[in-house]
């Protein structure tokens, strides 16, 4: 056993006695990532990007069924484009990272390393687009990008970070505001369907929404600790940026019109989410349709007689269905188990030489420890099964703690005493206005995380100001 | 139809004419890529992108396939960690790009835009690596670098570009030297057998060696206009980054030792090379493996009842198989025929009235334009053979290409005369002294592209200074 595969078996901070600490250890021992040279980035290890890869796969999918075509962008955002754009600029400047010499001279322009490539992509729409014939432009990009952040963690905060950002174009408002939905709907439906992971749907306020836009939506989830994650996003322009980059178009009337615009992302800040939602003591939990490895194969008492040439079978057999990975190294199955539950492996499958002869194996599942003996021609069914309820309960687990961390609140007097007493979400009334806004996050630590489209009409008035309420505020601690 | 549909039926540069923009209005006309507002930076538009993801997928599964795993290292590389090779800086800190300011203030070390990634991935080699069990680590990215070109093209030379690079380690040179040649043998067999491009694998000499390699391998191949397009590369490293690095394992015997390294690479630029290999006056013409588009189907008279909806309905069909895309815009029939024939699309299905009363269609193939008239219970058998003839012609055209520009030569007149009268591959005997590659280079123009792993013994004495004859070299003017 290698000192790398000695430390593996280590165990981590319990969950509830230091949970960034937990969530650090995970990191490190599930062999996600490793911290790099440079200051506030990390390096993806194979284990965390083939987390990402499957991610990108079912995303990527999901866009291209909605008429989606990827591009790519350039790196660099010189400076007088980024500026094109007021609140863009002011938003984005001061955490960007400046090119100023290359090719061992000083740039006359400086460049921008993109922080989010609104700019470019309105430079390139003024390019090429001409008539309302070639609306809308459906456009992606999977990339990194970059924020000077001062402080960072794995995932959640990190100084380059990778993403797919959508930047779409569209002859109307309405269809605009479609598309900006229609992609909030996307990420709703891949967190929920695919990760496991329950999230609260809504508009960001004023104070909260992407520099430049008109509206930002977002999709709100909770982590294990009552804490909030925004986990995608999807903004709406107007035709804001198109004016500042005259972008610009033939209508049907035949004369110039700005187009309307979109921009929606979501990066790998939400595998951050899935350790924070479904992990526990014993190291990560992921959902089946992203995990790199959904069955790991230990054979016991492997050194004898026809056990390995049965699990090598069995794996042949499997991975036509599922991914399967055969360990046969020399560590002991307890090890094995140890390391595959760090990793948060659906599914373990046992068989040894008893099982052999019964023509069964042993299915453990990750979540519950729960065995099941099954005969050998029923085992793809079997497994089918088992990760569809693993994945069920990952979710019914996350929807409870959920529920069971969430308060409403009429007056500021229990506003304060949940978030003394409490780390969750709290529902109020709000009036709008961005000091009662403010008044919550200095009173009560709080901020506004989403207006959710599905509103309750908890009382009449706001409890900062107690004057009338427009809306239903979920406000939290958040990541 | 629009401004911008428009400028597409024009016609391009003929490519004997000017070979340089016929390539130039290929890359615009076809919609490949945008220039960018960022100096030698171009834009990848979707169906230059869509190219390029459909290489991304058979190389990562090739990858794969040997073991293989992606993950993602740091756009950055801090200027200490870069100097650690000597060689390495030396060749790439020329053109380097620096990050100098971030968020607001001037970085105590200045960060170096990785141009390639050797010193990120040694780094992290250090790092992760402990016993020789944990050998061989084989790791691939898919990224973008930068490097600070003076003159670029889209495609062939642009200060940003996309490309995956390989990095592994592994516990002996013999090893090491195995995964470079298996590498080296993946590109050879990608080009041929799904960009129907013919390769001539080799061997770099020492002055055209990757900076810090200890030995670099090639597959060169020949442009249309009889130029060598450097197609893929794969070093070998020794163990000089890990003494640099300071990269350790525990060996069998328990002592410490270097592990030895490879890397390997190909980028976007290999587009570029499909362009100059198979396109010609009417356009692009793309391997069918990597077209983005494999069938586009036009309909003819489509007012007329019952066309537009076969068509839609062939399409259906014919999407389980291909990539097949339906043009049933207002645009007339030529104009389509022009527009899918720019963009390289191997095959036409041209389906009208009389068509569908005879129960047939018709496939027109786009390099030779021969015309087929498929009974439509065939036509998946018939698109499936089209296709196959289709990339053995190219690949056959492209071979004939590269042979009727290929000399032997023995003197040094011979080389000059034929390096006056032509441009393609010259092949002579070398001494394997320096000074006499240099000399190719000031009396003929000719820079030495590989030494074929294919010898021949042209003759025993070396053309430039008479002296005996180490290896013979593929000699050619280069992209």
């Amino acid at each position: 056993m290698s000192e790398q595969n000695k430390k593996m078996v280590e165990a981590i901070t319990p969950i509830n006695e230091d949970f960034a600490q937990w969530y650090t250890d995970i990191c490190k021992k599930a062999e996600l990532v490793d911290y790099s040279s440079v200051k506030g980035c990390v390096i993806l290890r194979p284990y965390g990007y083939a987390i990402w890869e499957n991610i990108q796969h079912i995303l990527d999918g999901m866009f291209k069924a909605t008429g989606h075509q990827n591009v790519a962008m350039p790196l660099f955002i010189p400076e007088s484009l980024l500026q094109k754009e007021k609140d863009h600029v002011e938003g984005f400047a001061p955490e960007c990272a400046w090119v100023t010499m290359g090719g061992g001279e000083q740039l006359e322009e400086r460049l921008c390393v993109r922080p989010t490539s609104e700019t470019l992509f309105c430079d390139h729409f003024a390019h090429v687009l001409q008539s309302y014939r070639d609306l809308p432009l459906l456009y992606n990009q999977w990339c990194s990008v970059v924020r000077w952040e001062k402080t960072t963690r794995p995932f959640l905060r990190s100084r380059e970070f990778w993403w797919q950002e959508g930047h779409t174009i569209h002859e109307t408002a309405e269809e605009a505001v479609a598309e900006t939905e229609q992609q909030l709907n996307c990420y709703a439906e891949f967190c929920e369907k695919y990760l496991r992971i329950p999230v609260i749907k809504g508009r960001k306020t004023e104070s909260e929404k992407f520099s430049g836009a008109e509206a930002t939506y977002t999709i709100e989830a909770m982590m294990h600790d009552g804490k909030a994650l925004q986990s995608g996003t999807s903004h709406y322009f107007g035709d804001g940026f198109s004016r500042a980059f005259e972008v610009t178009f033939a209508g049907r009337d035949n004369k110039l019109q700005y187009p309307f615009q979109t921009s929606w992302g979501m990066s790998t800040r939400i595998v951050g989410a899935i350790i924070m939602t479904h992990g526990d003591d014993e190291g990560l939990i992921l959902p089946p349709a992203v995990a790199p490895i959904q069955v790991a194969i230990v054979p016991v008492a492997q050194h004898k007689p026809g056990v390995l040439d049965k699990a090598q079978e069995l794996k042949q057999r499997l991975s036509a269905a599922f991914r399967v990975h055969l360990d046969d190294s020399d560590n002991s199955p307890g090890w094995k188990f140890s390391q595959y539950e760090m990793k948060g492996v659906p599914l373990r499958l046992e068989i040894g030489p008893k099982d052999i002869e019964k023509g069964q194996c042993v299915l453990v599942r990750r979540d519950n420890r729960e065995k099941t003996f099954v005969p050998l021609e029923q085992l793809e069914a079997e497994i089918g099964r088992l990760l569809t309820e693993l994945g069920d309960s990952l979710y019914q687990r996350a929807l409870e703690n959920r529920e069971s961390r969430t308060w409403s609140a009429v007056t500021m007097e229990e506003v304060k005493r949940l978030a003394g007493e409490h780390t969750g979400f709290i529902k109020t009334m709000w009036c709008g206005d961005a000091a009662c806004e403010e008044k919550m996050k200095e009173e009560a630590g709080l901020s506004s995380r989403c207006m959710p489209f599905a509103q309750e009409q908890l009382s009449d008035v706001c409890p900062c100001c107690g004057r009338p309420a427009k809306t239903m505020v979920v406000w939290g601690k958040a990541y």
